[in-house]
């Protein structure tokens, strides 16, 4: 009897319990020997990691290559043959879906993709998350996955060490920074009554968190799922920069007083998605120590200008914060996702908040220290080692490196934003204070028409054109929206190291050419 | 000037803004050729995926190595030096810290390891997570992840089929099977009142859960975070096997209304974690339709017996509910996490309920049929493409063997469970009808003892006790734990079919031996 590898075919294996006089006792046949069905296994694997080498990483990172080969939904479809059957595939089959599904992605790892907070190709936390991917466990107990449970905890004691929470922390990665923020006001929520985990929120005053109007929408996504309602997150007014006005957070915390609600937390955003705005934390650090309101960072795009002796002074007063959410995974490079959540906070309340007791798993009776059993920590069940993926980048690079792409990525803006003042027909919507750079490309036929609502109107079909005319060439990838009454315009974000200030006037060159006839 | 691939050093880049003098004009030097630093990075990860093969799959898989190497976490903590430095470690270290990573991790594709509900090592599964973390990106927009858009959208419309929903659907795919079950108390709470997402609970009248007491922790864990409250999870009791009892439900039904509170959603479990218990499905949909309420069926666990012919009556009745949380990379295989989401709905409750409209991300200008943006269904932003894990398999195993891999699970269940039977001092907490093999070991000290609570209070410290010792010694893990007033047992569940007779023997041998003296 062979020992047969998953998913090659056998035809013994479905006579297993019928037929038992055609098994060997145990120990009569050779168990060490590797089959000729593992052998299979391995040479598919060894095949596809030579596609993954050649087609996701050299052509995907090669500037000459395109960053996407554009069809629309109902061609790619066809392209790609979709449908599940009930048999299966060759060998050769399958490694042609392979080369398929890289060929017809965005390439993300271009020196010309700029439209996500993520780009760009990081070769250790690439393999770091292959190596999660083939040790195939989950972060919930530590005689599962003990290896990763140490890093967890070795990359959160840093990211602490790093914000400086001196008397230490707590803290858990996430599947991305919008459960991070949903963590926050969780917690935030159960400092302010822990009995809500119990009994619900229905006789509870109705509970009103404060953020501004630049801030991402999973602080509304949060608030719906907890039960506290979109309407019950209160906006305050920003800058012209983009960052919240003190003075407004506190006029919005007192008018929820007055309305008989309570304020329980304030959200600050450190770096928002479309300005790359920061809210001032120092200021509102004191607003909310007079209010005693939990004060949570959104700090996933931001966080990473604590690396910079250079600019860390943007999260000025974050030492004083509850909590942070804080996404390597962005300017940092680790792979997606790598999000982690930060709480100053010493007293176990991540456990507390969140713990279930499962007996199945949580067994209190083990022979090792269970509080290394950080699952409980979470919502989730199973949760995947993202920190390692962080944690082989830095061992790699080392903060100082890691403080050089920061350094390097805001030099980048910071050259995008002098060329863009140089140009004609392009137009800062704001002079960038981190790697955010955001303008409007004006046509020739629109430079010199009065500033009027039918220029804006008129200026605001550009990008949406300008953009599908770059996809469908394939040359870049840069994203745009409007915001507020602002018409639509462009956002570059530089990210990846890769990137030359070629490749940025390269940018300026191809929106022109692209959109000049407009 | 080079183009610099990330993470190698490169004083240049410091003096990008500083000295623009020393850059030269775009287009005076070849931005095609590959440079060395791109080259480095590309025999890097060559290097490493050498390592991945040999260690983290061959290694991994072989009968012959240990399962585990294990070490206590201070132990561990030294072996692995995890502190994060101001400098960067050279190419060869970096791969010394791959191979350990590998080394001291678990291996949870081993032929002996049982402890969880995932096990074995699927290689098109992996090489689909290679490929997904190569590429790179995220699921909200066509825009950027057009292959991976796609491809969840044929996975979810075939899980769909399978099934039997006729008239279709929708779905998503979550990082975990947690998560799922969150989706379905957040849906079922919106289409009783859609307010809430907007007003919160604060006035709304108490709402309650009904969930089996052996259902998964996340219903508690959903109902905390969600604000409804663990006290408004009412637990049904459950038969002799550990399945919901009808009537039971509908006497709390009965009694929540009568306390004047709003039953608003039943959850049924398809295999629960501990017993693999199937509630009757059919029944509680009848409950279910009397009194409208929301029926979601965690079928995280079970859910594959869909794929069987001869076991897919274990969830009979599951075309008739509204919503199922359904895990491929529990026994299915499917790589770490797997997990979708599915709902009868098809008035876009999905959409509706967790809908927040960045208009950062998902612009309605777009060239193409926005509706292919299928992010704003989830409360992420951020999220994994896992559906191309279950694609990939599925086009190369084909429904078929799918199927074979349910059979010969079950099959290899009922093996164990037949010489459990036969063997002196095993005994059967109860007769498995799915993977799950509940059973206690008696040394031979405690074997004519008589039954008292002190024997099984003697029993109870069994489990732990064997389970440190093969543990310690590397040779196998099984799971085990206490249920309701039941003394610890352990719980072995066969997925791979890298398992074969010979491993179930020898597990059941190995207790013996590592027992027999307690």
């Amino acid at each position: 009897m062979e020992r047969h590898i998953n998913g090659v075919k056998s035809s013994e294996s479905q006579a297993l319990v019928a037929e038992p006089e055609k098994c060997s006792p145990a120990g009569s046949f050779d168990v060490n020997s590797s089959t000729a069905d593992e052998q299979v296994a391995e040479s598919f694997i060894r095949q596809a990691m030579e596609i993954i080498v050649d087609e996701a990483v050299k052509k995907a990172t090669n500037v000459q290559e395109k960053v996407c080969e554009w069809h629309s939904p109902e061609q790619l479809k066809k392209l790609l043959d979709l449908e599940l059957r009930d048999g299966g595939e060759a060998e050769s089959e399958i490694l042609q879906r392979c080369r398929d599904a890289i060929r017809y992605s965005v390439k993300t790892s271009h020196p010309r993709f700029f439209n996500q907070l993520y780009a760009g190709m990081e070769p250790y936390s690439m393999v770091a998350s292959f190596i999660a991917e083939a040790v195939k466990t989950n972060l919930y107990t530590y005689e599962v996955a003990p290896v990763f449970t140490l890093m967890e905890d070795a990359v959160l004691r840093k990211m602490i060490k790093v914000i400086g929470w001196e008397e230490g922390g707590d803290g858990i990665f996430n599947p991305g920074g919008s459960l991070s923020n949903m963590y926050a006001v969780n917690l935030a929520r159960y400092r302010y009554c822990p009995d809500f985990k119990e009994v619900g929120m229905f006789s509870a005053p109705r509970l009103v968190i404060l953020t501004s109007q630049e801030c991402h929408y999973s602080i509304s996504k949060g608030a719906a799922l907890m039960g506290i309602g979109t309407k019950n997150v209160y906006t305050v007014p920003t800058d012209e920069r983009g960052r919240m006005i003190p003075s407004a957070l506190e006029e919005k915390i007192m008018l929820a007083k007055s309305e008989g609600a309570v304020p329980f937390m304030v959200n600050a955003t450190a770096g928002t998605t479309v300005l790359g705005a920061f809210d001032p934390i120092d200021e509102i650090a004191d607003i909310c120590e007079k209010h005693n309101l939990w004060l949570h960072v959104d700090a996933c795009w931001g966080g990473a200008a604590i690396m910079s002796k250079k600019h860390k002074h943007l999260l000025k007063g974050i030492h004083r914060v509850d909590s942070v959410a804080w996404n390597p995974h962005k300017m940092l490079m680790a792979s997606l996702q790598c999000s982690a959540f930060l709480v100053r906070d010493k007293t176990s309340l991540l456990q507390h908040c969140h713990s279930a007791r499962a007996s199945y798993l949580f067994q209190q009776d083990k022979f090792y220290d269970v509080s290394y059993d950080t699952g409980d920590k979470s919502v989730q069940c199973s949760r995947k080692p993202d920190a390692f993926k962080f944690w082989l980048m830095w061992k790699a690079l080392g903060s100082r490196e890691l403080e050089q792409r920061v350094d390097r990525a805001l030099a980048m803006a910071r050259y995008l934003a002098e060329e863009i003042k140089k140009r004609e027909g392009f137009r800062l919507v704001l002079e960038p204070e981190y790697a955010n750079v955001c303008f409007w490309y004006l046509p020739p036929s629109m430079r010199n028409l009065p500033e009027s609502p039918e220029l804006w109107k008129k200026l605001h079909t550009v990008a949406p054109v300008v953009k599908q005319r770059m996809m469908k060439k394939g040359s870049m990838m840069v994203g745009y929206q409007p915001l507020g009454e602002k018409a639509n315009f462009f956002r570059m974000v530089v990210i990846s190291p890769q990137v030359s200030r070629q490749d940025l006037d390269f940018v300026l060159n191809e929106i022109h050419n692209l959109g000049k006839d407009l």
